[in-house]
């Protein structure tokens, strides 16, 4: 009988390999204290979760792991990159359990250090040439790559804008995480495909399955925060009522809503405080919208799944299926 | 009789095409405010010296000016975002007679501004392809242009770790100003020629000849800060003194002059207001510091011109030594 496949062991399998791409990507930086500051939140870990859907992706379609190793690290760069300076935006004092890096090397510092990660990013995918990789692929790889980054900047800015507004929609909110979370994760399945030489059609589906999984992992962070626990979270539930975020639970619930419930949601979203957080979640459940909102990520998930039909059988599709389950099954 | 080149003349040859390019780059960026903020800076002026420097170098190793306009573009796109977040660090509140970016829109705006120019400026170098350029010339363009981000996120931390330091040596001081402005300048000339199908010979000449004349342009800055007057520079003379920034003058005069002048000099940079500019300016004087930095900035363009003999004659080669020549003419 076949052990299911544990997701940690699957992404333990490469981690090694990418810390070492990671590792000389920036090991050059000088002055020390920049390199210090660019190295620090990759250093703090992280699942390298976007890496090893890169390689696996490589792997799906017919590619080596190491064709897809430079371009999994300046994924990993990236989401790095986005981390210090959304820190810096959104005055976030803690990432990863550690101080971030604007609390510990100043705001300027932070910025640099997030440029840094963002240059030596693209530096990493064009150095796949020495890994035996053509220009022919190696420049949609980048152009997927760097397509994901204007996409991440405007996530954030659309999310910026949300901030205030109690009218979202839920097509906007949509557009929102698409941009700001699942066009990276879509960047590195695609570009892995890409650089491991799959077909138009194969490219297109690990596309499709990275956006859809980026979605749904998404949606399914906005649903733990009100469906899980404390202890599982890290931190308290309901956590995005009290900071006023809108998440596809608050945004489903106020479209549904009746005009007093509707009010009363807005009043508690706008207050300071977390004592009428189980009245926010008691008028969500109301209309259903914790419920919604688990419903859109299995789907996505299912979809995610099924866009794998085009591949052929192999342990990377099997690894890929199976990290769509995983994004479900988290409690945190 | 041959009139005389002017630069401006030769700038204004080609803006309008490095416009279309940086104005199709960004209209696309959404929501509208990320679009406003990333193109705030780039419409506000400047002399486009570095795309025209990019298309000038394709053009004189026989290439077309097509096949460098996007690229030309991209290197304006990253120079705007070091301004932008430049500006944030060192908290500058005007830009080319206007309110900086962060003033406008605040800092993360800004921040996120800037990270937008950056990842349009790599795909507009990508885009190349469209104007028939065969991705053998873009990956090693781009590498050269990624190369010079990289520097210039290294010289600005070495800028920044000189605050507070009167311990700076030349060496270092020429060191930050290669990484901080001509790194980008030789980034442009070195990818023009590279993507106007020069020789290896022909493209390291041009790269050196962009160093060159980088340096040039920086030592240059210094010295007018001292050497010109308000009228020309358009702000009060000796405006890096009494901000205590290191310049080659005052590297030069801290490592030439005895112990009272120094002590003197130290304390002048050190202090606020402009009471001992003068006195400042005369301790420079004496060690021959202000001779000095105009001496080098003009060897260095007359190298930059030297490196360009192995070219064949042409109205472009013609347009860069002009330019070599202006970056010293210039009093602001």
């Amino acid at each position: 009988m076949e052990t299911k496949l544990e997701v940690t062991e699957i992404l333990k399998r490469y981690s090694k390999d990418i810390d070492q791409e990671i590792n000389s990507a920036l090991e050059t930086v000088d002055p020390e204290t920049l390199r210090q500051a660019s190295e620090h939140l990759v250093k703090a870990g992280g699942k390298k979760l976007r890496p090893s859907l890169a390689v696996l992706s490589a792997e799906a379609v017919g590619g080596e792991v190491k064709c897809a190793l430079k371009t999994g690290a300046a994924v990993e760069l990236i989401h790095t990159f986005s981390l210090i300076h959304d820190d810096i935006m959104d005055q976030d004092d803690k990432r990863r359990g550690k101080p971030s890096v604007h609390i510990l090397w100043g705001e300027p510092m932070a910025i640099l250090a997030g440029d840094t990660l963002f240059s030596k990013a693209f530096a990493s995918v064009m150095k796949s040439e020495d890994d035996g990789v053509s220009p022919e692929r190696i420049l949609p790889a980048l152009n997927t790559v760097v397509d994901s980054c204007v996409k991440i900047c405007e996530g954030q800015a659309l999310d910026m804008g949300f901030a205030g507004r109690m009218d979202v929609s839920e097509e906007e909110y949509l557009m929102m995480i698409f941009k700001k979370t699942a066009a990276l994760i879509a960047a590195a399945t695609k570009s892995g495909a890409i650089l491991g030489g799959g077909t138009p059609e194969q490219v297109e589906a690990l596309a499709e399955y990275g956006r859809l999984i980026g979605m749904a992992f998404q949606i399914q962070d906005d649903y733990l925060d009100v469906a899980s626990n404390e202890e599982d979270l890290g931190k308290p539930v309901g956590s995005d009522i009290v900071e006023g975020k809108m998440t596809l639970l608050v945004v489903n619930a106020l479209s549904k809503a009746n005009d007093e419930d509707r009010q009363r949601l807005l009043t508690i979203l706008k207050e300071e405080g977390d004592t009428n957080v189980p009245e926010a979640v008691e008028i969500m459940e109301k209309y259903g919208s914790i419920q919604y909102a688990w419903k859109v990520a299995q789907e996505d998930v299912n979809q995610a799944k099924q866009s794998l039909d085009i591949l052929d059988d192999s342990p990377a599709k099997d690894a890929l299926l199976r990290i769509a389950d995983f994004v479900l099954e988290r409690s945190h």
